[in-house]
């Protein structure tokens, strides 16, 4: 609790007139004002998280972080629990989607179990972040006790701090965890105080009557738990999972280190919520990737007043939509570094 | 004539049956069916256009084409005519925005003098392919000629093939020319059949008075000339300009050569119109990167069925969306190529 309570003093909100000051700079750049539109947004908010005119986005991260959920014996995934674990070994031969996203951006990929049913054997390349083996099923009771919640968020705290010692540019965020988009609707559906229907989706793509029954889970889990919507942890605790607690720890210490850190889809925007729940100032330093196809996140991203970057159907996790997101992100950034101005060029400036 | 006439033999439609055999790879990945949305519709169009299945998207180029505009004199653009050569300038030296994104996403930049008013010193890197000295006011009467719009496209279609003999894998468009969004929205206008006040923005960034004056402009420009909606060169002659004829040539050219082309902003896909006009297969090979803030623009992808992979409010041309796009479908390409499969992987599937 001592790490989490240093953490959140150390989050202060983004200083405003940084802002300004980076879009007097865009506007000396050869172009019209303002037309290189949200990249120019962007640029602005990474000067103001890095409080560097001319960040430099060169050493990247995506951390993906897997756990397995007990409220998959309720029927509400279209995959068995074990795919958690085969999927995580997939990302150590990389051979999953992550991993080929990640190499295309340049940006190295950290797998974190963080609770997964059955330990792995230790594999180079794997950090263990254990909170537990797996969660108990919300739809009895909470996922996990309030001590465990606190140290999946400060096993997230940890691994930010880890990363900002490697003097990490951006963090995107990732996740793996068959069952888990049941528990990121249930925080998502408490937090933003919206319906479990409007906020659950088929996931990995089950049928009408398995979505119907996860609704029914979910409105069973709130109702047997009756998680407090203004606790970040009490929401972590009773509705899962450890790898939504620990990416809600990796915003929170991103945020502290005043490192940029990017939503990836549902299950991340469910931990950026409980973030943000916890230390709303923590938002200033978080940017979202794409809107999934999940409706839940566009509830989160719209609650949280965060835009995504990406509309392109995705529904994937594992970070995904964040390695596309940190390349626009890495983009927006070199447009504020790497052009001329209108003077440096000779370029005359609009009429006046 | 005869080399527009040859390569509109060669365009073919794309075979859909490539795109299930993609598909069905596709399906055999370590990823819930369908989970990465519209990277995988971008990597089966892809396959179908290469009629590769394993399509590498290594050689990148974006091709810039300028030229300028005698309805300038109509007082429809923010900015002095003489920015269209300094802005050329430049892209020569290296310190527009689209030398920043090319240079992120690995494309070369192709700068093409179409018929800027006052011809450029010869420079290296620059590729003079002009069809005059500037068009002609379109408020008074036709751009060009005919013979000037034939040759516009086919200067695009030696673009295209000089690439391909460069064994291009992509190839972007872009363009700069000032007074240029002016003739895009009477192109459109004239194709699409719609209003010209639907489809006119503010360009590099108009007065609400220079809007009401450029609208008017445009439908004088369509009433003075009337040029005949079915007939693609009918409307690029008389509405111009060369550099959009001369992209127009591009798309053309890169359907016969099989090279994905990528669309950029709303003069881009004017220029996509009237390809798609002179020869509706063409559009099988285009790609949209983005939907600018030029209103025209979404009647344009509307109209020919397009789906833009972006919308980050961007209106800077150039090729900058063509960039970000070209950066995204390599990634669907990837996806194909590099990832494991459930088998390899030895990862479960779906539950039956």
């Amino acid at each position: 609790m001592q790490k989490l309570k240093a953490t959140l003093q150390k989050i202060k909100p983004v200083d405003k007139t940084l802002l300004t000051r980076a879009q007097e700079k865009l506007d000396a750049l050869t172009k019209p004002k303002g037309s290189l539109g949200v990249l120019e947004e962007i640029a602005k908010q990474v000067v103001g998280i890095t409080e560097k005119m001319h960040p430099v986005l060169k050493n990247k991260f995506i951390v993906t972080v897997a756990a397995d959920h007990g409220v998959c014996r309720e029927g509400v995934s279209a995959y068995p629990q074990e795919v958690t674990a085969q999927m995580v070994a997939n990302f150590l031969d990389g051979g999953a989607a992550i991993n080929v996203l990640a190499g295309h951006v340049h940006a190295k990929v950290v797998i974190v179990d963080a609770g997964i049913a059955c330990k792995m054997k230790p594999r180079p390349g794997l950090t263990q972040k254990r909170a537990g083996s797996g969660t108990k099923n919300i739809a009895a009771g909470p996922a996990m006790t309030r001590d465990q919640a606190v140290i999946c968020i400060e096993n997230g705290i940890e691994l930010a701090e880890a990363l900002a010692e490697q003097d990490a540019d951006i963090i995107g965020t990732g996740e793996m965890g068959i069952g888990n988009t049941t528990s990121a609707s249930a925080i998502v559906s408490v937090i933003t105080g919206t319906k479990p229907e409007s906020v659950t989706g088929r996931g990995t793509g089950i049928t009408e009557a398995m979505l119907a029954n996860k609704i029914a889970v979910i409105a069973k889990a709130i109702a047997a738990n009756k998680p407090d919507p203004a606790d970040g942890i009490d929401v972590l605790a009773k509705l899962g999972g450890f790898e939504i607690g620990t990416l809600a720890g990796i915003f929170l210490g991103c945020a502290a280190s005043r490192i940029p850190v990017v939503i990836d889809g549902f299950i991340s925007g469910a931990a950026a919520l409980i973030a943000g729940t916890i230390k709303p100032e923590a938002k200033d330093y978080m940017l979202a990737a794409h809107c999934s196809v999940e409706r839940g996140h566009k509830v989160t991203l719209d609650y949280m007043g965060l835009k995504p970057l990406l509309n392109l159907d995705m529904r994937l996790g594992e970070g995904t939509g964040a390695a596309l997101g940190i390349n626009l992100i890495e983009a927006a950034t070199k447009i504020l570094n790497e052009m001329a101005t209108f003077a440096s060029a000779g370029v005359a400036r609009e009429k006046p």
